[in-house]
Parts: C-alpha cells; structure tokens; sequence
C-alpha cells in the first residue's frame, strides 16, 4: 500500500513504477500494487531527483515590477552600490519578491534552495528578515537555506560583521563572505571575520570569489589555509572561482588537488562571459561541485528563470560537453552535487529517501536537459507542488 | 483599407496599429481604420521584424529520429568524419530533416534562414537536393539561402570543388569554405577555389573559421586580401571568428578596421565554451555582425532550438550586456544584421517593408529577449504562418 504511486516512470534507462508512502520513496519496481494509491500515469516520462538550486539570491529580483532600465556599466562595484541605494527607491520588499522567485522555482523543479541574501549598514536585516518570512510561508513545499551575505564589504563596513552576528543568531543557517581582496581590501581582515563567525556559530561557509587570474587564486588559498587550520572541511564552500578558468594548466591541478584534499566545494553557475572553472577536471580531482541560477531579473542584469535543469545545459555548453555520459554528470552537479553541499539528508532516487522529485518528459537525461520541457510534476516529500510547469502554491 | 490590422502592437516604445496591404506594411499608426480588415489584437505585445536565422546546417539535424547516443570526442575534426560516415548509416533524410527544423524556425519567428549543407564526395549532391526541396515546399513561408559547404575539405577532397560548381549551377545561392589552414592544409589553394567558384558564378561568400588566435588572424587575412582583390566587398562573410575573441587588445583592433574597411561581415553564435569576436567593438568599429543558432540536435552535439530571440539572450550573455541599449543591439544582429547579410530587399519595421513580421509578449525588446515567451504571431508577407508558438505550416 503506497500514498502515491508513479507509473510508467523512466529511472536510469528503465520504464518502472515508484511507490511513495509518508514522504519517502518507499519502493521502485515494475507492476507495484496500485490499492488505494493515489497514481500519476508519467507516460515513459523521466524521473530525477529534486533539482538543487544552490546559489541564488532570493531578496534581489525584480519579478513582477515595474520595468527598471538597466544603465550600469561592467563594474561589480558600481552594481553593489547602486543595488544597495536603489532596493528601496525602486520598492523592492524582500519578503514578497523572494516568495515570486520560490514559487518560479518550484515550478522549474527544484526543491531546495541555498539563497544568499544581503546584509549592509543601509538597509540591515530587512532582507534577511523578509526572506526569512518566505522561508517559513513555504517550509512544507521547499527547503531554503539563507546565506548572509556581506554583499558591500565587512571590514570596510564597520557594524556588517554585528549585524551577520545577529542574523546567525536569528537563524541564517550559512556565514557568507565575498573577494576578500577586491571587495575590503583586507583579505586576513575579511576572511577572519567570516571564519571566526563560522566557528561561533558552528556555522558553514559560503564565499563569492569572482576575483580573477593570480589574485583569486591568493584568495582561494587563504580560504584553504583557514578552512585545514579550523577542521572544517565538508563545510565550506567558494561559489564562482573564476580564478580556476586560468589559463595556467600545471597551476590550476595543483590548486584543484588541494581543494579537493581540504574538502571545499565549488559552486558554477557556467557563466559565459568570464573564464570558470573546468568542471570535469575539478569532478575529476574528487571536488564537490553544485550549481545555481545566481541572480534572476534584478538591478545588476535582466537575465534568469530559476531553471536549474537549463543550468544543465548552460554548463555543458560552457565546458563544452557535448557526449551523454558528460552532460548526465553537468545533471548530478544540479542534482547530487547540490544536496551534497546543502547537506540534505535522505536525497536521491533510492528507495528510503525523501520523495523530492522531478518528472520531465525525456528519452533520457540528455534530451531533457535538450529540450526543457515544461516540469510534468514535482513533488516534495511525496505531495504534489507543481504540475505541467506551474506551481500549485501561490506567489503574492 | 488593409487586408490585416496589429491592433495595439507595441513599435519601439509606442502603442500603436500597423496596416498590412499586399504583404507590405501599408502604415504603422494608432487609430488606423479597420474595415474589411482581418484585425489580429495584439494586446500590448511586442513587434519585431522578422528574425533572421543566418548561419545553420538544414541537413544535419536529428529532430524527430531515433536518439543517437553522442560518445564523440571535442575534435572538430572527428566530428566531421563521424558524421560524414553516420549521416546515412542512422537513415539521415536531409529533405525531411531541414524541413522538420524550417517548420521550428517558423515557429519561433525566423522569417528567413542560411542554411550551409554539406558537399562532400562520399554523399554527393544528396544533403544539397534535400534541402533544395525544402527550399522550393516553404517557398511562400520563409526565404532559404543554401551555402554550398565542403564540411570536409575542398582542396584535401578531390572532386568536391567539382561537386560544389554542380551545385551552384543547380541554385546554391553562397560559396563555402572553412578553416583554410586547418581543413585542408593548403590556405592559399582552398581560398582560390572558393574565391574564383565565387566569382565565377557571381555568387557571395560564407566561410566557416574557427581556427583559434594567431593561426585565424593569418587566414583572416588572407580571406581580407582576396575580398579586396576581387572587389567583393558586402559579399564575404566570415562566421565563427573565434581568433577575434584572442586577447591582444590591440591587434585585434587593428583586424576590426581591416574588417570594416573590406566590407567583410561577420557571424557569431556567442557560444561560451570559445573566445568569441567582441560584439560590441565589432558593431563599433562599422561591421555588419548577424548570428545563427547554428547545428541543432546533431551528430555533433545535441543541443539547439533554433529560437533567434534566445540567440539575441545568448549574444548578449556572452558578450557581457546587461543594459537595455545594449541588449537591443544584440537583437538588430538578430534581424537586421542576418538581412543585410543576407541581402533581403525592403527589410524593417517601416512602411512599405515586407510584412515579415514576430509579435511577441513583451513591456520591451529586453523583457522579450529575456523572458522568451512563445510567439504570438509570426507573419512572412503579411500571412500568419504561426501562432501562439506554434507554426501554421506542417512538417514531414
């Protein structure tokens, strides 16, 4: 007797049936007892396990508003500021929008998030606080972990580092930190900080390091050190590491092998117009790599639709991996990879662990990852939350 | 009195009507008299010209075939061969193939295309008559110009400049080459080939480069010299570039006047995992740029959708744009870059332009580009060929 059963459902290269009871996978085989069960006919359709969209900033989109024309220029500085001036001169409420990207997200598939959200001496918690709000409004349709995140500097901001204080103990499950040489020029000063908060609050890591070439790899090490001398590896996390697309072959194996040996994790995005880090050689070294739709729609680019199987495709494409098996694994950074480093427990496509799940029509991985189709159903832990790409919950 | 009224169609900023007569755009203003008109109320949305698909492969595709496991390496070069051997090994019908992709461009507002197909002297003619039937079936729905393609040499391959002049005498309307040096090994003998078939049969020129750095700038050039001697000038393409993407400031810059000067166009897909011409400069520097979705779901790899409107998102991306303005400019590649280098007469959302046609949902050009909804409408000559995403015209 199952809650649900899932029907002519494709897992791996089989046509089978799954079997959902309280919440968790609770058998897969061909021809199960269908009694009492509620069942959804997939129709040879694909299954995966919950997408993991584990970077993104859920208190920064504009989904939904008033159109604001972007006029920045290049500069991550000139972006920072004019976020931070302007959040509230254009209404951005952090509670409602990151509640519209949710709701995107679920519909797209995933069914955990790792957010980082901003912190700054200008607008203080009110972000945190707001997507915290949506956290709690939609805590049976999706896991949210929050980042704080010292978007605008922490040693060059005097108060930030209180204010992260406070959001960690008001609950931020993650210590964000960000180019600890660009960003405060005081790369000791800055990763001290997060460190030493990481530790107070026994707390992971997550930190943005977008600095290029040499010097992110100055950072990257920094981060090594800090992560070996306080035991903590497995909880640490560098999102972005461009300086790992350097052009420097023997350089960058050396830095992927002490990565790997410190325990770190990456987090790609694949972004197509700076250098990123190759993702099968860092695999390939033993790393845990995870992915995310990073900002969506908001006042640095117009870009985004929370679809963590289009980031799939975006990375393949970026490291131009064009074989099956390749492009199956760019699917496992979205997926397991994810999980991995939100320390999700219970996840995948076994029997015994949580039914947090997407069904997409498909051949196989490759061609949905191809094709995108709309998400037939996503389910978590075993309850229906979006059916044939739309959410069954409500954005405000 | 017009055969069709765009009620409430938005053209650059303004809400207004646009009167269709004889497949021309009659008038574009608010308020236009609607008797005897079919009326099509487009609600606000978006009017664009008609994308231009201008660099594809009609007879590669894979669209609606059996699913070919890809398990090839990332030589271009193995990649040829494989798929000169396999094309009809998997049964590869280049006459149902391009016109299964031709139904797709329509459904995503391409109104004209490029299509090169392959000539080599293993299939023959077979690609080129293929897509020559397609050509002549879609006639009255989307204009198709066939490049003559010798994929896997010219110089290399005895009898395929032979089989190229067939086919130009039979209506291939543009000469192809590719990657002079690294093909066929011999710069000067494949260019000569292409240039005097070119001249010969008063034909333009589209040359397929993707030879990387110093090595694509040597061959650049030489495509340069030949243009100049041969006074083609707005009659040679170069597609792929990449040596444009190389970093050498200044070289580069110098390369981009040469350009300029010669009244050479250039073609970029924006594709992330290689260096890619500056977009921008290129623009700057007065070379008409266009852009294609390229190969779709091939041997080569299984990616595509043949959506122009995302190839404007993917240029921009690539490129680094973010602003409005800039994301514009992507989009004119898009349209108005593939018809110049395609050469369409009366091109433009202008009175008595072609009435070739996108209505697409959107409060701007960037909104559109970013959020890619399905076209509402798709018009080639005033006729609604598709609607609502979905072409009006069958496919095979």
């Amino acid at each position: 007797m199952f809650d649900l059963v899932l029907s002519n459902v494709r897992v791996d290269r089989a046509i089978t049936d799954v079997g959902i009871s309280n919440g968790r996978i609770a058998a897969i085989a061909p021809g199960l007892d269908h009694t009492g069960a509620v069942v959804e006919d997939c129709d040879h359709a694909l299954l995966l396990p919950g997408l993991v969209e584990a970077h993104t900033h859920l208190d920064k989109t504009l989904l939904g508003m008033d159109w604001v024309e972007n006029t920045l220029g290049p500069e991550i500085r000139e972006k920072i500021d004019n976020e931070r001036q302007m959040k509230r001169v254009v209404g951005l409420d952090a509670a409602r929008q990151s509640a519209r990207q949710v709701v995107m997200s679920i519909a797209k598939g995933s069914t955990a998030i790792r957010s980082h959200v901003d912190i700054d001496t200008e607008n203080g918690l009110a972000d945190f606080e707001g997507v915290s709000a949506t956290r709690s409004r939609y805590s049976d349709v999706i896991d949210i972990d929050i980042v704080a995140f010292p978007q605008s500097g922490l040693v060059s901001r005097k108060g930030t580092a209180e204010l992260m204080d406070e959001a960690l103990r008001q609950g931020a499950d993650v210590v964000g930190g960000l180019d600890p040489c660009s960003i405060d020029h005081d790369p000791k000063g800055h990763l001290d900080l997060v460190f030493d908060l990481a530790v107070k609050h026994a707390k992971p890591i997550d930190i943005h390091l977008h600095e290029p070439g040499e010097l992110g790899m100055f950072s990257f090490r920094m981060i090594l050190e800090r992560t070996r001398a306080h035991g903590l590896s497995g909880k640490v996390t560098v999102s972005h590491a461009f300086s790992l697309g350097a052009n420097d072959y023997l350089g960058i194996s050396r830095l992927l092998d002490e990565i790997a040996a410190a325990g770190v994790a990456l987090m790609s995005t694949g972004p197509s117009m700076v250098p990123v880090p190759p993702l099968i050689r860092a695999l390939d070294a033993g790393i845990t790599v995870c992915s995310g739709t990073d900002g969506m729609r908001d006042l640095w680019a117009p870009f985004g639709n929370a679809d963590m199987l289009e980031r799939a495709q975006i990375l393949s494409q970026r490291n131009n991996l064009s074989q099956d098996i390749e492009i199956e694994r760019a699917v496992d950074v979205c997926t397991y990879g994810g999980a991995k480093v939100m320390g999700l427990a219970d996840y995948g496509l076994a029997v015994g662990a949580f039914a947090d799940l997407v069904v997409v029509a498909g051949r196989n991985v490759t061609e949905a990852v191809v094709t995108l189709p709309p998400r037939k159903l996503v389910l978590k832990r075993g309850r229906v939350v979006a059916r044939d790409g739309q959410a069954l919950v409500e954005a405000p």
